[in-house]
């Protein structure tokens, strides 16, 4: 078994597996398990430190692909309880990683093209993963409701989420949130409350409400929860690596909001490599960002290390972070790597999302469009080698984003008769 | 393997499995596998014949368990051929069997309840089966287009599936259809034929494109492909007996459209038990119409053998088949095995969504709505015992039907402070 206690947590009966404290990442000053998420000697970001020791790497593999078809499979690597899988949740992950022929050959790849499409998750976008991790953080905390600050897919995962697990949800919004994205967050019957303001004053009211009594047993999945939330991105590693059939791809396309998803996944497989399960080998990470909300492509094309804040201004609402809190690590990352970070068009984010279609059946979201539009482009500008295996990820379902590819309409309309039919030249 | 040809179809060589030949189901004449749908004896409805003998049931169970997380680890039950899981396709099925504890204790079902909840499905509804078996049929005919008539989730499905496949499609909808399932069906780059008519002209055309020159390669799934088609949902049968442990369900509630998918999922019990992969023991199949629909469940209630078509009006447009094809032989189904069919206002479709997503965090279509605001009713009037194992089927999301819950909203709105917030009465 991963579950482990060690020194920094040994007062504490908190059980999330392999997760034995949280550390800094400036500083890497250690404390114990708990909903905290900044450093109280520098304010850096507080992370999960693992106690994987112990670990027979066949027996680890063999476990692994007993488990279920979902997230759970990797429960010893993830700060989950050992029997997380037995509680009620909604089971997210094992997603299809598809072998993307037909685009490959309209991209020009010839070393191996896959899609892992996120669009598969219970709610439809890749934070399914990271809620059921902190979900379960909050069940180890005693937290009675979960929480968030959203303007789209968090808002749905979180509801759905607290529903299937029985806990009380309250998701915040910005009052003038369109009324489809209402809908998708409502229907799971939690609170759902309109904050009169933008998304930052949304967020600045969630910081007051966690250090005020009124905010006691709320656990803020992407707040005081984060370091847990965060590590369901690395599922998505293990996955890819897995699917692959434990090989480590040379090349993987990420899209970046805030930057955590692409800095778990590269923790992800790093792990992988330390604890044997793939081979010690080269990996380039690039990360994909919309024109309208680029910062971190910017500073990487300026070769700075600082990313300055932009105003959001693109289709590709889900990436639309201005100020990402992880930039200066996926600036390391991808450099490190041999990696870049690119940025494309909202026009250009669109045919993306209709090649993906056409040439795999598979409706993006925006941020789909934006890693296979980036993908496109790093093979013209030659950072990317179509001659190795890659990995483009989609984290979301272009249901959510319909608007994006409204112009989409009928090819032709006729009169039921055969002469219309071969009038319009479809015969 | 499974493959095998018998005398009637033996001068082919079409190779779709253990699918032997096609037989009528009203007078039992046996054709070669092709693509023809109706009987040259008696006009009525011709579905497969399989060959299976020569399965040991222990290897079977055996191969099934070790095959992909997707129908074709049925493969050797389907009417494909044996390396169907190397082609590209959509690789459907394999959904989750949803324990809902929550629900269960809301309808006061004691004997376990379960949701076969097939928005999971690549394009979120359980079409993506059937399509996928229509798919391999036209493989095996030589068709270069798929075709359908659509008012919904079946465009899409053969959209992707013909992108994926790298097959021409071309889908007939009617002219006005809404915007957004327009998008829907568009997407995926293939012929999108707006018809100047209602559904019925659209079918109509589509018989008459189907005896014309014009149409020739053409498979249309729902039509000279149907008997292929129609036997994708025999996997949800195989699904939910493999997940429940090799074990029949007591009690199945299923939407009745065209009556199709619960004719074949009763076939898919049966096989199952006279391959000994189950045991043999009664179950009861329960059928769900929405009021507004419900020529079947008026049938049922009247104690008629004959079904009377109506004119549908529901919101639970996925069902709203006024003549379905398969209604007597639901009728029979639901009569033999002690089973019945109901149906639900609107107004219960819309409460019975909110119920499943609130209680389990599944957000289901109409259709979802009607299956789980039938078995509420079911319970209440005695005729589904709650203290059996009972599965309900969602087949398809509540993203594609968003306008049914549409009045869903913010619980409230407030400024961002914690007085507002404690005004609320939220803390
Ligand atoms: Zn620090
Ligand atoms: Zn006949």
């Amino acid at each position: 078994m991963a579950v482990q206690t060690v020194a920094s947590s040994s007062d504490s009966t908190i059980d999330l597996g392999p997760a034995a404290a949280l550390s800094c990442r400036e500083c890497g000053h250690r404390v114990p398990l708990g909903p905290v998420f900044a450093c109280e000697e520098c304010f850096g970001p507080l992370e999960i430190a693992y106690d994987f020791s112990g670990h027979d790497t066949e027996e680890l593999r063999r476990r692994i692909e007993a488990g279920p078809a979902n997230i759970w499979r990797y429960a010893p690597l993830l700060p989950v309880p050992a029997d997380v899988a037995d509680k009620p949740n909604l089971n997210p992950g094992w997603t299809k990683l598809v072998q993307a022929d037909h685009l490959a050959r309209e991209l020009g790849v010839t070393g191996g093209l896959f899609v892992k499409d996120d669009s598969g998750n219970p709610t439809h976008s890749f934070k399914d993963r990271v809620v059921a991790q902190a979900l379960e953080a909050a069940r180890a905390f005693g937290f009675t409701t979960l929480s968030c600050s959203s303007t789209g897919n968090l808002a749905g995962a979180v509801g759905a989420a607290a529903a299937r697990a029985g806990l009380r949800s309250c998701v915040f919004i910005p009052h003038d949130l369109e009324q489809g994205k209402v809908v998708m967050a409502a229907v799971y019957g939690g609170e759902l409350v309109g904050i009169e303001g933008n998304y930052d004053d949304v967020n600045r009211f969630c910081s007051e409400l966690i250090g005020d009594p009124a905010g006691e047993g709320w656990g803020f999945v992407n707040v005081n929860l984060r370091p847990y939330y965060a590590e369901g991105s690395k599922t998505l590693a293990y996955e890819i690596c897995e699917q692959l059939g434990w090989r480590l791809p040379d090349q993987i396309v990420i899209p970046i909001a805030s930057g955590s998803q692409l800095t778990k996944i590269d923790k992800g497989l790093k792990e992988l490599i330390e604890l044997g399960l793939v081979e010690d080998k080269p990996y380039k990470i690039f990360g994909a960002q919309a024109e309208g909300c680029s910062p971190v492509s910017t500073a990487f094309k300026g070769g700075h290390d600082v990313v300055r804040p932009q105003k959001p201004n693109t289709i590709a609402k889900s990436l639309a972070i201005g100020n990402p809190a992880d930039g200066p690590y996926v600036l390391d990352i991808a450099r490190r790597t041999g990696g870049a970070v690119e940025d494309v068009t909202d026009e250009e984010i669109v045919d993306a999302i209709k090649l993906l279609a056409r040439t795999e059946g598979i409706f993006a979201e925006t941020a789909g469009g934006v890693t296979v539009g980036v993908t496109r482009k790093l093979i013209k500008n030659g950072l990317l080698d179509p001659t190795k295996t890659t990995v483009v990820l989609n984290t979301g379902d272009g249901l959510k984003t319909l608007d994006a590819v409204a112009g989409t309409g009928l090819s032709a309309t006729i009169r039921p008769t055969l002469d219309s039919f071969r009038e319009a030249g479809l015969a």
